[in-house]
């Protein structure tokens, strides 16, 4: 063990150098060691470099997220370590065995776990699974001895015998899980348990391995990964969501005023009936500079209590938004039960900004498209009220705005030399909005383009489309 | 209203560019209308700009640290605005009213709460607080007419009535609060709240007057402010801590090792009982370079159980972190219940590397003592475990150590250039450990200073102390 320790923990340094993003995960029977190992684990490595995060009970608000979201958050930067005693397979398995969730939504977990676990390695991240097995004897024999042990009796409950009787249901889930979410890139790793010592040289050796693989394979320094381009529907015309939309529609100002204040007065009571059910909302707001997404949100949220809502304003990322995966900002973001956030520009400005301004090869925002579709897919099985605006104008009537604000002056402030430049690249981001709809439009997260050339008329489809969407729900 | 709303608005992006950090608190009697009023100051504000927050029902993590914890980690940063829905006053007006805590606790919590809000204006904050005023009667009425809506009656509960009824308690703690933590930098506004529009223009005019105010001042960008340098003690002459420590201290390594069993075999008991109890530790490390800081933590830890400590190695801040409060990232680190952290190096460094480095101004880092000492407070009120170790080695064997590590291929990036120019100054950093030692060591927030020539004593040292501090609370 001594040499395992020396050489782990050299490698470990070197990751850390390399910027390499190293998830551990840790599950297993009870009484299989976790702890134990974890701890013997942690003390061949800097304490610098790694956080130990274990989720047995969830909080309230971690309750009230997308399943993930716990671990999603937990997730570590580049140069470091997350080590999970526990994670995000609870619902296929605690769950599952104690029937807490439908067989469909448990089954559905899968595909969200491999996606999960695929946008990790996808970005960089190393992860790297461990199950620790011990047979059902073993398990009789050690809860025993931790019943006998007058200062870790209380660790044995009545409940944990219950499980215990279970064994064999949890057995079968176990195994389903191992099957069902080996990936190549994220491998699971059974330990036999039954020795401690062994166990811990599986351990080592296997980490070693695997750090020296990767680091060997990076030279050095971690790429962020490009592969898994999602396949390309081939050269057919697309239908043009962007022309489709009629932008002579308008509103006279006298009924405006009355279906504004009559949805306002619909969507305030609407909060509160979402409040009660529990059902989170998340609004998204894209569209071209100039479009009147401002005012827009301000309409929405005017008679909501903010007590309820949040709108969070999408600017670039700050340097620890960096070192984790573009989505993970997003993840934070999620709503509580009954909550509402309101998303002013969002995920799409990889595929957007990103995308246009070269901010993100070509790999990568290509691959954001599936990236999206699943984090969506998150929300959705959370039954979170989804929707997505695009709030379109054309390039005659941006330019009318531009002027108009350099002509007011408390609007001066909003037009700046960069929104000339984006102007120029209007195909370009024609383009880029086209494909982003195309891509990402789905039954349970679908995109409305919001004809904008009338910011009234605009108003009020996005409030009437929210009320309507929560109106469902209700 | 229209007026007023430009206004601000315009002074709020102009606060923006400044870089002001500006928190807003809204507290008042149920019913008086802080959600109406918040949205509406929130409408004439860019949504960019400020984060609201409701905190009317705590989490569990957040019920599980010290209480001022949940508005500690979200104070906004600069540049941004806070706005607490009900705030850190909870305490002094429903604990107390309630007789959740006892008279001794709500007492003291005056002073915590008047040490935070000068914290956070001394590093400058605007701080605005507001109490909403209304008076039985009315709220009495506005109760009944809740009641009375289909789509409100259930935010009227009995619980509500029952307070109803004990109105003149509530009344007496809040004229009580606002007695005793009205500070020239953080006074509070009282706001008529029966009339709605009363309310709404004297909340505009308030924050229109104190931000045109800040604004002047500082010409544009706020300085951090230099204020409340705490008193010198004046030019008698001090003991030396470190010199009363006698570096001669060894052990045997075959005591060492007896010793080393038993309390690490003690402590890993002393965990599970006090992780039962509740009771959390907070253990703070610091020591000369080389002093064996990382190897005195691995003794430590060894044997614990790693889902209930946490080593928090403490760095140069980061982007984020700058852009707080220093001690914004130790509220944050700070244990749950039951909880161990051990902070590798921590808020100390202000009063070390800062000031000797001069990355902290002189008016800084002296306030910076008592800061430290209000900070410690806190975690004593909540009845942490807490205890500061000073790691002491000589020049010589420090030297020694340098050397030995140049020597030791895995041992070599240990040591860089910054240890070498560091140990030029030994002697303004020894100053500044005894004046840190002098100023914040207090009967609840003891430093130890740790004979560190010998490795093994200072282990056992560590040990056994941390030892017998959590035996007393077992």
């Amino acid at each position: 063990m001594p040499g395992l320790e020396i050489e782990l923990g050299v490698l470990e340094r070197r990751a850390r150098e390399a910027g390499l993003q190293l998830v551990l995960l840790f599950e297993g029977f009870d009484t299989a060691g976790k702890g134990t190992l974890i701890n013997r684990l942690i003390h061949a490595m800097d304490p610098r470099g790694f956080e130990v995060h274990s989720l047995r009970r969830l909080t309230r608000p971690e309750r009230e997220r997308p399943f993930l979201w716990p671990f999603a958050v937990r997730i570590p930067p580049r140069g470091r370590i997350g080590i999970f005693d526990r994670g995000w397979y609870r619902r296929v398995l605690e769950e599952r065995v104690h029937r807490k969730v439908s067989r469909k939504r448990w089954s559905r977990a899968y595909d969200m776990i491999n996606a999960f676990e695929r946008q990790l390695t996808d970005d960089g991240a190393l992860l790297v699974k461990f199950f620790l097995h011990i047979g059902k004897k073993e398990q009789a024999r050690r809860m025993k001895a931790l019943d006998e042990n007058p200062a870790t009796t209380w660790r044995v409950k009545k409940a944990d015998w219950r499980e215990h009787r279970h064994y064999e249901r949890h057995l079968k889930a176990v195994d389903e899980v191992l099957a069902r979410t080996s990936a190549p890139q994220a491998p699971w790793t059974v330990v036999a348990a039954h020795d401690h010592r062994h166990a811990r040289v599986v351990l080592f050796r296997t980490l070693i391995e695997v750090l020296k693989r990767r680091l060997s394979e990076g030279s050095g320094t971690v790429a962020v990964h490009g592969r898994d381009k999602p396949e390309e529907r081939g050269g057919e015309k697309h239908r043009s969501r962007l022309d489709e939309t009629d932008l002579t529609l308008g509103l006279e100002r006298e009924e405006y005023g009355r279906r504004l204040e009559e949805s306002q007065q619909r969507i305030y009571e609407l909060q509160h009936r979402l409040f009660r059910k529990g059902v989170s909302t998340a609004l998204v707001y894209q569209g071209w500079d100039a479009a009147g997404k401002g005012g827009n949100i301000r309409r929405l949220t005017a008679s909501l209590d903010p007590r309820g809502y949040r709108v969070v304003p999408v600017g670039a990322p700050n340097e620890v938004e960096k070192a984790h995966h573009y989505l993970w900002r997003f993840w934070r973001a999620l709503p509580r039960a009954g909550q509402m956030t309101v998303f002013d520009r969002s995920w799409y400005e990889r595929v957007l900004t990103e995308r246009v301004e070269g901010f993100a090869p070509e790999p990568v925002w290509r691959r954001a498209y599936r990236e999206i579709r699943e984090f969506e897919s998150h929300l959705a099985d959370h039954e979170t009220v989804l929707l997505k605006f695009w709030i379109h104008i054309d390039r005659d009537e941006q330019l009318r705005r531009f002027r108009e604000r350099e002509r007011t002056p408390h609007k001066r402030w909003k037009i700046t030399e960069e929104d000339w430049r984006n102007r120029e690249k209007w195909e370009a981001y024609r383009e880029a909005v086209e494909e982003m709809i195309r891509r990402t439009d789905q039954p349970e997260a679908p995109w409305h383009v919001v004809p904008g050339n009338s910011k009234l008329y605009a108003r009020i489809f996005v409030l009437e489309t929210v009320v309507a969407a929560m109106e469902k729900r209700a």
